[in-house]
């Protein structure tokens, strides 16, 4: 295949893009802006400047307490039946409430009370760190006799798919992994490895906050246990907006969240002083949530649904292989490294180049981006050399 | 004393109200409506209207992530500054994220562990359920050697102060209580309860949910240990936005958050893979906070401000008064109680009226509503008769 890096190329690639009329749903204030940083916070859809006022202004300002009858007491199964339809989930096996870091503590102490017996949770250095430190706070507040098995990738790019076979055995309660890796753009095998993980006896739980919005997902296709993702990424929510979590219907109601509270009550307005958790996916709401970020995410998930996770990935998987060969063309000259798988089905919608000079360049552009409006996001770790996730 | 109940003194109450002219600074779309649940989800400021805008439009659609370095990064912080005017704390002793659920679970978690040794949590029925809960999930999930008092009201309506106090012993590791009870408006004596805490060696937890924005509190005359309350009732946060809490200068790095996060981290861009958690109130926080609801507290909390809570208390006491002397006069008379202290100190906010057919009445008062726009809020539980907080 003949690479081709010049204008033009990206003008006929623009000009075939069946998505391009995408662009005017959403708000573009400056023209000029090239935003880079999708992946830390998505751009704002003209559907939701709508909702927002009117989710302030008439379900606030004027119906006040009467809307929680009138949609704020759905919006958590409404908003997660939405985003079950983007990963290959029922509807009521996806919930919207809390952070990421909530949701996957919720879910990790559940699992390994669940797992009685078994002592180990397994992981891997490519998981998001915050992650790590949701799992390490978990094992501290259980008990000392918890492990925490965390898997050092060959190379900082690929997962550590052999250690990880290796690993789980009788002692493995929970095998949890970012299912797209922030740091490479690393998709790991979904099915293949949840496999494993029953096949030990362990619980599989996917992080799927680099993945939702921009590569398809089948949860119920490998038999996923639980998952947790962000929504002001990929699904355009807006900042800081709240995570959902999904649990295969058969594990809702043997799972029990360790942070009881009101909005998981079975008859909340019984106000009774015992916690009884309601049937379903509904009891791991903890307290009330909020309404107004959590409601805005819904009119970015509907766009998803409208474009289709295929077309998206054709399109993304089209853009990352003409930036690859630009960076093949281009910066590989200068010493830049590739941080990425080349197979497009390891790949998710992300790009990673690294450079021994890195953060003196990202300092650069950032510098430059005062003037010159490029928003990009660099990252910087211990272990690669300085990578630029762009 | 004598008893005005007609129409013309509350008309003379009213002219004489210093605070009269806030009512335009709120969104009061049909002014024929009669909003009686304030207790439940705050009015709308119009000034809110205006930094919604500005949040979605400007801060989100325009700056994009920029905006992380322009004022969301340290929203959590400047909110909780400001909310530390409201109750007696310094500005670095309050912090905003999370629900009121999740911040309590984090500080009840924390105090046990630090309390290492004492078995007890005392508490009583006149709690928020949702505490309750919290509290049942805490101590199922540490281990089965902690226990959960729950002390009885003697009749539903005040604290069982004596009780509290013969509880408090060397087992006690922390007392937790409803400053303002949300069924009957009881307010407990902060300061000697939390001096009797003190003295036999436990930590003191307030929740202030049905005090902050609405009664005077001063944690540090009281020397409070830790508090948490909601922003969505007399803050006027918006529907569930979330919630601060609360940690004396003193005891903020000596206890833990059981729930370890990246906005938790001492460096948190360094991508460490090891929880650090950074010093001072901030490693409170948890995973990324939804940004609009917990801005949108801000305006909110300006308006008490500039209000001040003395006069806001003053003007409640009397409109309070003015509604028990209806009582007396209307309703009494129809087996209506009075299920709230008459002492003026001992009662927050709100009054909250019994009736044995409280249940009938409450519905057809909802009924009328549709018709004749009154928003009440009616409560029941099983040990008062049908009790309907107004």
């Amino acid at each position: 295949m003949t690479r081709q890096t010049d204008l033009a190329f990206a003008a006929e690639l623009d000009a075939h893009d069946p998505l391009a009329h995408f662009r005017e749903r959403f708000v573009i204030a400056d023209p000029n802006l090239i935003y880079m940083d999708g992946n830390s916070l998505g751009r704002l859809p003209r559907s939701t400047v709508t909702l927002a006022e009117d989710l302030v202004q008439h379900q606030w300002g004027e119906r006040l307490i009467r809307n929680w009858n009138e949609g704020w007491f759905t919006a958590p199964e409404r908003v997660g039946a939405k985003i079950a339809r983007l990963i290959g989930a029922e509807h009521d096996e996806v919930i919207v409430a809390d952070s990421t870091s909530v949701n996957l503590f919720k879910l990790v102490v559940a699992a390994l009370r669940f797992q009685h017996g078994r002592s180990c949770i397994v992981t891997d250095n490519l998981n998001f760190p915050s992650d790590l430190y949701v799992l390490q706070g978990a094992i501290d507040l259980l008990d000392k006799q918890h492990q925490l098995v965390v898997l050092s990738s060959p190379d900082g790019i690929y997962g550590p798919v052999a250690e990880i076979h290796n690993r789980l055995d009788s002692q493995a309660a929970l095998l949890t992994l970012s299912h797209t890796v922030y740091k490479s753009g690393y998709i790991y095998d979904m099915p293949a490895i949840t496999a494993a993980a029953h096949e030990a006896g362990a619980l599989m739980l996917w992080d799927l906050s680099h993945s939702v919005g921009s590569v398809p997902v089948d949860l119920h296709a490998a038999q996923v246990d639980l998952a947790v993702g962000c929504s002001y990424k990929y699904l355009n929510g807006g900042p800081g907006a709240p995570s959902f979590l999904y649990i295969r219907r058969d594990l809702q109601d043997v799972l029990r969240n360790p942070i009881a509270g009101w909005m998981g009550q079975r008859e909340l307005f019984d106000f009774e002083l015992k916690y009884q958790p309601t049937k379903g996916l509904r009891h791991f709401l903890t307290g009330t949530y909020p309404v107004i970020s959590l409601s805005l995410i819904e009119s970015g998930v509907e766009l998803l649904l409208e474009a289709g996770l295929d077309n998206l990935r054709a399109k993304s998987q089209r853009q990352s292989e003409y930036l690859i060969d630009l960076w093949e063309e281009f910066l590989k000259p200068l010493s830049f490294t590739l941080n990425t798988p080349r197979e497009t089905e390891r790949r998710g919608s992300h790009v990673s180049l690294g450079h021994f000079e890195g953060l003196r360049i990202d300092q650069a552009l950032i510098h430059a981006s005062d003037h010159s409006y490029i928003v990009i996001d660099g990252e910087f770790d211990s272990q690669l050399t300085s990578p630029s996730s762009y």
